[in-house]
């Protein structure tokens, strides 16, 4: 295991230094499935486009290409990766997915990873930045039962608030889990379905990183 | 992997005929994060009591008690196995947990592996059947997505019936995907939180099997 995750530590340095000499911001998405991962990436490159920042999509879910599908309707350049049931995205898949999009300077790629709140993030990447998508009937319970995932995330979306109230969730212990294993990640509670909160969380979320 | 897997292998045909002897059924319960595994099994609890059938429960949710305290309250034994951050539960956390758990002859013995719907399904336990709880906020689609786990599971409980409506879920397409990787597989709708379907499941699944 251990020297799987040097090899793998390796690909992502080398990852890294060439997505930074280009200025691509590469952003690996993290949730459980169906947290709304694919709603999430939608919205972003909605988004992105609408402020003129290039944007390509990597597609990690294992098994079917529904979602890529939604993503070439949009007329986003995406390459489906086939972890062939593996658990997680590593480095040297993505160096494959970018060899194939050869995203241009100053542009976004964002990483769908595998549904899965265990695996993924012990696999460094070469990401510029982590985002992991909670999602209200989970639970409010997940930031102490999946801690290694919410402490390697930099910026949290909670996605599915319109179901709160029936949920019976409790944000204020959910936000408390965060802020106890993660202090200085950011969340953003959203609903993809009545599009409460999404503006705000694209605008501080590329805005603040991105020259759009 | 492939050694992993044989050793593992031994050790859950081990297991397996360790339970046979003394007619345990041990029920693999799989499924991702917040799906309701715990509700689950506080509900076969109960209504295994409630027909006079010893149960005991290994917790194998990662990295906290919250669940293994909730069934100690109603007196059920329980052993909280810590999978280090590990991904699944394995043969030898089971015979670990049995060790120090000693169920009795024609009892039931229910094991909460680890969240994720991805490396559970490749680890045999020596279990007597495989339970998959999915859930109606996570989409339809899950079936088409993890493959593997759906094929391993001997029955799936489609979990949050009550979302059903208002998350637009087209059962009639998940119970597709389920048919067309397990046609076997017997699928019963429930809600943890109305009661709905949860005694026709429970008086099938349980006392079809199991002489109460």
């Amino acid at each position: 295991m251990k020297k799987i995750l040097d090899v793998n530590g390796e690909i992502a340095s080398s990852n890294r230094s060439g997505f930074l000499k280009k200025r691509i911001r590469v952003i690996n998405i993290m949730a459980s499935p169906g947290a709304g991962k694919t709603s999430i990436i939608i919205e972003l490159c909605r988004y992105l486009k609408s402020i003129s920042v290039p944007v390509h999509v990597i597609e990690g879910d294992i098994a079917s290409d529904i979602d890529s599908v939604k993503l070439e309707d949009m007329g986003v350049p995406v390459v489906q990766i086939n972890t062939g049931g593996g658990c997680h995205i590593d480095a040297n898949m993505l160096k494959a997915g970018a060899e194939i999009l050869e995203p241009e300077e100053d542009s976004v790629l964002l990483i769908e990873n595998v549904g899965n709140l265990v695996c993924p993030s012990a696999f460094d990447l070469g990401e510029s930045d982590r985002l992991l998508i909670a999602s209200v009937p989970e639970g409010d319970d997940k930031p102490y039962k999946y801690i290694s995932i919410f402490e390697s995330a930099d910026t949290v979306v909670l996605n599915k608030t319109d179901l709160a109230d029936y949920s019976g969730f409790d944000f204020a212990y959910f936000e408390k889990g965060v802020g106890a294993v993660n202090p200085s990640a950011v969340i953003y509670p959203v609903s993809c379905k009545t599009g409460e909160g999404l503006e705000p969380f694209l605008r501080k979320y590329i805005k603040g990183e991105v020259t759009g």
